[in-house]
């Protein structure tokens, strides 16, 4: 077998290159991180990747203008006044190398000082800026901040890079930005210079447009603030001058800025900000697509890199289709970054990067990439299932690999079992039992994310929304993610499903804020609930303090929140009730670490408690079903609990046995069209399972460690 | 040693009074609950205490007049319109015994009914009553709840002991409301009767006056909702016409029912309720005169029992001693209880009822009742040693005490060793170390409470609440509950304080919520600390998201709440440090159950911490001192971390070898004025101690298990 494969190369491993290639059926290579495509890897007997950097690498230029450095938006710390003036040095906490104020445009116009004790913008006359610092008329005893405009003088990842691996002798790369006009000009030429220089190439890997993620870096070169999904990166007066002509009204930095939260995805979006991002998104595909245009016309393929600089890049929103891109390629480190890969639609194909990379941090001696490389396989492989990528690859230095035999025997095994999965999977529907849809403030603007810190981490606090994800990536359910605003556009957009699931902290913004005191919200879920749907809240789902409930779904959900509020109150409903969700779960279900004060109203199912608060309850409200979950990080435990508890939602107890391994750690999936099953051993360790076709009927299994087995859909 | 000892007897126990009386010093003895005065007892060589009960006790009176049959505000629960009708049952979850509905007074004008899902009042053609029910004219899928009057047919309390013990052919007590006209009318003749009747009484022990706290039972006489401090059971129509004419504006059902909350302490009260209970409590107090000066007509004194039907009384309100009271009485739990009598000004004297009541629940074969005695005397005495209580007593039925000569004989030493220290200290001021402010949205009108569900008992979630004002009720400082309305009056208050504290979850009326947006508070304490004020910060102190903090003073506290709005900021400020605070805390402190997701600022010490969150952190900011704790519940190591943490923050570790125990368990106060001091051991072992005097020289002791050893100041 052979295809479907990509690898990295280097212009000193020509001969190994050859060797690998053959053995793991590879048809494609890519050049390495920070090399430049030598003649030798152009000359391979296989499909030529480049990857291309399109806002740095070329210093001259950005040097030779200055005005047209990409900028970002920052906030100074807080600062109390302790006298009628106060002073705020700018750079405080911020590294030097990576940012530099910008007094250039009119700060007046794009700096924004906020009394933050009053929540007041100042006036204009109210503060100045002298070297160095905003020296404002202050009260006292009251907290100011200053948002400005830097420049990044730096490449936020270049200099990741540079810091992570200590770097010496080195040029600092600066970052123009593209969407100014001078070097949106320049650049198409660069590109087209690039393309006339490498005939050879067949794909151009664009890393990825224009603007990176929120990355900043303290006086020490330590991580200050990280947001994956951040557009604090992509402003300049240039382009703020646009959105106000396009949004007609006037831009505050405050919209950015969002009181120092600078729009995280735990914070509910407000109007404008939404409106900056939907700018952003239709400018940026616009300028992408002249890029990906010119590409073409010299008889290549574009291909986008999933991350980095992607601001404005929102591959689930429609118009994403319209830049014409070839592929999507994105690291892969569990199910659902596969997922958030391979379910973008409106390209030719999709491309996985799995783990670990070849970079010295596993490959060094004592390392253990086999671990690493099986434990990456047994998660993305439980979404390839469901939807799979097109292709794999592998990334970093491919020479660190040979001292590792047994890595490149079994990144053999991966590269066969992929490619037989594929065959059997593609090109028809994976088996669904049901239409899940996840709610949230963001909707499809962060499908299969809204809590990575970036690729594939997460924050512990966001364990149950994590974990659920992960769970669903590999399930036997179509998955949607839908807003609130979705919702009061069309409620009848909840009719396409069987589940919702709304997870998160009260008042976040994957929970939904301000969202669940909106009467076309709530009515449209309770409706949505009385007329049969099933509904799973996880956290503190609907929580939003409002009208004597913090759960604006309390009544269907069948539990509150304590707050403290209803403290006084009896409760008499505690005890724990045996559930079909429940059956077979032996032992402690693991809700994470976040404790919710949750408690019962009467009448509703406890399913499990932790001292006198509710884990799992079930309730009934008049033809739905609800599920209350404390919380739920990923295991394959949880990840059964989750299936029972969709399938109780939506009232199909009675399909529990259909392509289903009555042992948790082995799941089944079906491909009708293809008339083949899989059965799956989702862990490292040998075993046995009763399987239950489409059809109820069953037989028993032993499966070795991480195995796959495929079989023929009989009678059909 | 003879008196300041009251006893409670019964008819058929004159002998054994007699006795018990010459044994323990009683020198008062007073009716049982639920029995009448017996003449035999009034013949006894004794100060006599009658029970009298304004509200009940005479339902011929009721009966005749039930229009003046005491209300109270009822909510019911959340329901949902799942058509265009919705019909709401009144009663459904409440007792038929113990509440009717009010529909004799206009209900459009005195009922709300509520759109929940709006939030939105409805209009009075939009909905009627009939056959029990609240018709509706509802919105599909809306919430909503009737606010409604509910006449008091039958005693909160008296049912609460008829359910608990189970009484069979009884009568059931009516409330009726003194404070209207017929009632008021009858009422003051029905008192003069009672003292003509009993003319050897020398003591109208008041139960307590007019409006009985919130208490209601469910259809299965479950305690459906308490609020020891709640308002709601003090309306009528004639009541609130009142109101509305004091207050200028129109009265509204929803500035009692507060969405279902009832005015809670975790609220944040509202302006409108803080009018009404500021209203309620003229009218109470004025009417509880002209009580008492009946009382003192007849030649008697007027005594009060703190709690039970005690709406309107305010003891820490100036206008308290404008009723004439002789005397409060009320039951001791703990330390905090016995100075919610023991600080109250205004009267003659205070009276402490200590536990165990003399009731079957502890006198029974099996039970210890000199276990809980001594629980009881041993958190008691820390406060009486601060503010004695002029007098202590028993309750309940003193026959039951007969067949344990063990607790009697105990009772004994506790009778003398009160008398002991009530001559050492009273007279004089116990040696206090600094000026401590309790800070809340209450303020002194729940001085030394805030927390209790009633007497002594707390939540568990209020834990740190709890366990600060019990470890102050015998700690050396004077203490002084504030509100956030006193600093915004005038703000110089905070100049009379050495140091602030702050405790509960944000947005709580015992934190103080929106009053933590509020500029001048803001100022206020900013202002204090920066001038080299103390500010003690527990759970989430300042707590109120706004303008990019939760905690509004994290500045200054140098700890914020991580919500999930910052997870995307480095923090690198995690190492714990040494400090005076925790020198000699030895081992793990008890922080309680709570988990305070809080992380420290950039320059904070960090001085415990759990996982990754800060239990335990010290800030300095500019002149003052800030401390923030996760939460404190009561126990000596706790009390002595309190006091080390009050010492630092007001710059005065210099004198922690002043009238101090090296013992956390030994306990030493002062009383210059008399020249004497005592060394306490808080526990039931013994221990030895290194006592430092107040010039710091020392001296060890060993001290018997509980014991107290009185000295006098040497060289003064």
């Amino acid at each position: 077998m052979k295809g479907r494969v990509t690898i990295p190369t280097d212009v000193d491993i020509i001969k190994e290159t050859k060797k690998i290639m053959k053995l793991w059926g590879a048809d494609a290579v890519r050049d390495c991180d920070g090399t430049d495509m030598p003649k030798e890897i152009e000359e391979l007997d296989a499909k030529i990747y480049a990857t291309y950097y399109t806002t740095r690498k070329d210093n001259a230029w950005a040097k030779k203008n200055p005005d047209e450095v990409q900028q970002m938006y920052v906030m100074t710390d807080f600062h109390m006044a302790d006298d009628s003036v106060l002073r705020i040095n700018l750079m405080e906490g911020l590294h030097k190398d990576l940012l530099k104020v910008n007094d250039h445009d009119d700060i007046k116009r794009w700096w924004e000082v906020m009394d933050r004790t009053l929540g007041r913008s100042l006036g204009s006359k109210e503060w100045h800026y002298e070297d160095g610092e905003v020296v404002i008329k202050a009260k006292k005893y009251h907290e100011y901040t200053v948002s400005f405009l830097a420049y990044i003088i730096w490449d936020p990842v270049h200099m990741y890079n540079a810091v992570t691996n200590g770097w010496k002798d080195f040029e600092k790369q600066i970052t123009f930005d593209v969407r100014q006009p001078k070097t949106h000009e320049y650049s198409m030429k660069r590109l087209r210079k690039f393309l006339e220089n490498h005939p050879k190439v067949d794909v151009i890997r664009f890393t990825t447009f224009f603007h990176q993620f929120t990355l900043i870096f303290d006086e020490l070169a330590r991580q200050k603030y990280v947001d994956w999904y951040g557009y604090s990166a992509s402003v300049s007066p240039y382009i703020l001058d646009l959105f106000e002509k396009e949004v007609g009204y006037r831009f505050r930095p405050e919209y950015i800025i969002d009181q120092g939260y600078m729009n995280n995805t735990y914070r509910v979006p407000s109007k404008e900000y939404f409106d900056f991002i939907d700018f952003q998104r239709r400018e940026v595909t616009k300028l992408a697509k002249e890029m990906v245009d010119i590409v073409h016309e010299y008889g290549k393929e574009a291909m986008m890199f999933l991350g980095d600089h992607w601001i404005g890049i929102e591959p689930y929103m429609d118009d994403f289709k319209t830049i014409g891109l070839d592929a999507v390629v994105g690291s892969v480190g569990n199910g659902q970054t596969l997922r958030l890969i391979s379910d973008i639609k409106g390209v030719e194909y999709t491309e996985g990067r799995l783990l670990p990379y070849f970079f010295p941090d596993t490959f060094h001696p004592g390392g253990d990439p086999v671990k690493e490389a099986m434990k990456n396989w047994i998660t993305a492989r439980r979404a390839i299932l469901r939807v799979p990528v097109d292709r794999i690859g592998y990334g970093g230095y491919l020479k660190l690999t040979l001292d590792f035999p047994d890595f490149i025997e079994y990144a053999k095994l991966v590269c066969d079992e992929f490619r037989e999965l594929y065959k059997n999977v593609k090109g028809c529907r994976a088996y669904s039992f049901k239409k899940v849809a996840v709610l949230s403030s963001w909707g499809r603007y962060k499908a299969w994310g809204n809590h990575m810190v970036h690729h594939a981490i997460y924050h512990k606090e966001n364990e149950a929304y994590a974990g659920v994800i992960e769970s669903l990536s590999g399930a036997p359910f179509d998955v949607s993610f839908i807003s609130f605003d979705d919702i009061i556009e069309d409620s009848d957009i909840l009719k396409n499903f069987d589940v919702i699931i709304n997870i998160g902290d009260a008042q976040t913004g994957q929970c939904g804020g301000r969202y669940w005191k909106d009467e076309m919200v709530l009515s449209a879920v309770r409706e949505f609930i009385c007329s049969g749907g099933g509904f799973i809240g996880i956290g503190e789902p609907s929580g939003y303090p409002y009208q004597g409930r913090i759960l604006q779904l309390a009544t269907q959900l069948g539990v509150e929140l304590e707050n403290g509020f209803t403290l006084g109150r009896g409760k008499y409903n505690t005890e724990v009730t045996p559930h079909f969700i429940t059956e077979g779960m032996d032992g402690d279900i693991d809700f994470g670490d976040r404790l919710h004060q949750i408690y019962a109203l009467e009448g509703t199912d406890i399913l499990a408690k932790k001292g006198k608060f509710v884990e799992l309850a079930a309730n009934e409200c008049e033809n739905g079903r609800c599920v209350y979950i404390s919380g739920l990080p990923y295991s394959l435990a949880n990840t059964r609990l989750l299936y029972r508890a969709i399938l109780w939602a939506s009232h199909d107890e009675e399909n529990i046995h259909k392509w289903f391994g009555s042992n948790e750690n082995v799941e089944v999936n079906a491909y009708p069209e293809n008339n083949k099953f899989c059965v799956v051993n989702n862990t490292y360790n040998e075993q046995k399972s009763t399987i239950y076709k489409g059809d109820k009927s069953s037989f028993d299994i032993v499966l070795a460690p991480n195995e796959i087995k495929w079989f023929e859909i009989e009678g059909k």
